[in-house]
């Protein structure tokens, strides 16, 4: 490791504390270093609020630290922009630091490399690509709306080594750890979006809220229902807004799940189900970065087959249950060549079970 | 890492060497070290060969080495008792010697703490509790065998992320990738012997030999054909020999299957199936130590329900199938609770794809 990494690793460190709050924006971490001492850190704020440079340089002279000359490691290029806040590059020039070291350039066309011309414009030596990796992955969100104008979409599903994620008559409960459990719920929480379908509204009646750990926010939660069959009561209704996409208009239902603080939307196809490639495209209209799926083996296969999905957030349990449901209710194959293929990108073991993010090529 | 752990290690490594070739005797390793040098080094040989310690001896005095108070590290208890050679503690008594650490003591009941109780008598001082977890894991069969009476049961599936190992169509080829495939060889090599099932014979016509590694000797092939349906030209027994468990007795077919060098044993259950708890057993009193299991999912299924199946070897592929064949066609649980239990023992990736072993609670 250089010192560079070391330096930006810390500042990965502090944008990890952005992470389920700072959306619509990135996760943005910064450390402010003089004679290889850190004298200033910060991390993106919740939207309105300062930018993780403005924390730093804030935070140096709250300490009565002078960071003329200084070096500034961020995970991402300053913005040069007017958004919510001013533009940090801005912020850089005045307060009259010596380098700025960014873990890569900003994919925001309103940004993409201006950050940096502005700084070298001001004399100020600019560096990029360290740890470059893990900087693109704490934010692959925010990435992915700028560059494809749609979110990262991450489906979860909790299974036996088998491969399946309840018996027959429904049961699916303690197939996977407490561990795993919680850890489901920090992907949750970093996301903007929890996505599922009627199918598991009606089985199961889930919140779908963040609960083991503590969020200033929860996600949007999303349900696809073609009929508009949800139920008032459902409890995934309750406490902040949802969001409903069906099929079919139905003015009486659709006042009645206003009332509950649902939002309904109409986005057939034309087979007449929810189109759920719209779908992801509207929740990137509205500056969701991640969309996480929980839901059933039915909408994840057509999720799937439509080509709505990067990545499987796979819990495996030790365990085998034999003949019971499966992940996806995908139709059976004719050749091998026509499975779905992705890329492993992690492995960890996760309490008693087995976590693995796989990435759809 | 103590200085013990780093010849132990050592001796470890020399141990790998053996692993293919030293059943039914375990693999062991040993070093022989003076003034932290070492200057004799050894592994067992092919059965009625030298063992390891035997081999360290002859190695260091044939480089001209005194081994005389020099410190013996080897992987397992040195043994006690005449079997196709004479006991190892006495050559290292004879040798002079001044310690020998052990990696832990030998579970055989003829050795058993006696091959240190003799090197002790000889004022020899003895050690153990060295790497043991590591020195088990490599002779876990020979364990099995000395303790339990049965050979260590490893059970190989490769199979889709969402656990799927053919399509209907009986198509698998390219699941999973030459890196697996490869892998599960090794696995094969260090088995005595390879068992499948007349389903597996009838549809694939595989070998089961060890071809992606080079091996001194192949395992026995072992096949459940409660009918003794095989086809007398079927490739699997082509080759070394062969072991047909059979449900019934069939003296023309079982002439046949002779004369193409298979021995045929028939041992029916209760219900006219193979006996599989008793295979096991006699797999064991032919001193297999690993049998490596690949089947199909019928009699994957029994062998887990019958309770004869220690450790699972899976092979996650990054791809999703859908609709298609299970790892394990066992029947639909009305409660979770009757699930099978592992406990997740190693994960790995191996190319593209996922390792896995789990063990059976």
């Amino acid at each position: 490791m250089t010192q560079a990494d070391v330096f930006m690793a810390q500042a990965l460190q502090l944008a990890e504390q952005a992470l389920f709050t700072s959306a619509p924006n990135p996760a943005i971490g910064c450390v402010i270093v003089r004679d290889q001492q850190i004298i200033g850190q910060g991390y993106t704020q919740a939207p309105g609020g300062n930018h993780a440079e403005i924390e730093a340089l804030s935070d140096a002279q709250a300490k009565g630290h002078d960071v003329r000359g200084a070096t500034v490691y961020v995970t991402l290029e300053p913005c040069s922009h007017f958004g919510r806040t001013p533009p940090c590059a801005d912020a850089l020039v005045r307060a009259g630091v010596g380098k700025v070291v960014a873990a890569m350039l900003d994919p925001n066309p309103q940004v993409a490399g201006q950050g940096f011309a502005r700084l070298q414009a001001a004399g100020i030596i600019v560096e990029s690509g360290v740890l470059a990796e893990q900087a693109y992955e704490m934010n692959i969100g925010f990435f992915s709306r700028m560059q494809r104008g749609k979110p990262w979409v991450r489906l979860k599903v909790a299974a036996s080594l088998d491969g399946k994620t309840a018996l027959y008559n429904g049961q699916s409960q303690w197939i996977t750890s407490p561990a795993a459990r919680d850890d489901g719920h920090l992907w949750r929480a970093r996301a903007g979006a929890i996505l599922t379908g009627i199918g598991t509204v009606k089985e199961d009646n889930p919140q779908l809220t963040v609960r083991a750990v503590p969020v200033a926010r929860q996600p949007l939660r999303v349900i696809i229902d073609s009929k508009l069959s949800i139920a008032p009561l459902a409890r995934i209704l309750d406490g902040d807004a949802t969001l409903i996409f069906s099929a079919i208009d139905n003015a009486e239902k659709k006042a009645i799940l206003q009332a509950r603080g649902a939002e309904v939307i109409v986005l057939p196809n034309a087979q007449g189900k929810v189109d759920l490639p719209q779908v992801i495209q509207e929740l990137g209209r509205r500056q969701m970065n991640e969309v996480h799926i929980e839901a059933g083996a039915k909408l994840n296969a057509s999720l799937i087959q439509e080509g709505c999905v990067d990545e499987l957030l796979v819990y495996l349990a030790p365990s085998i249950l034999g003949d019971a449901r499966g992940m996806f209710a995908l139709p059976e194959l004719e050749n091998l060549q026509d499975k779905f293929s992705l890329k492993f990108h992690q492995i960890k073991q996760v309490g008693e079970d087995i976590r693995i993010l796989a990435r759809f090529l």
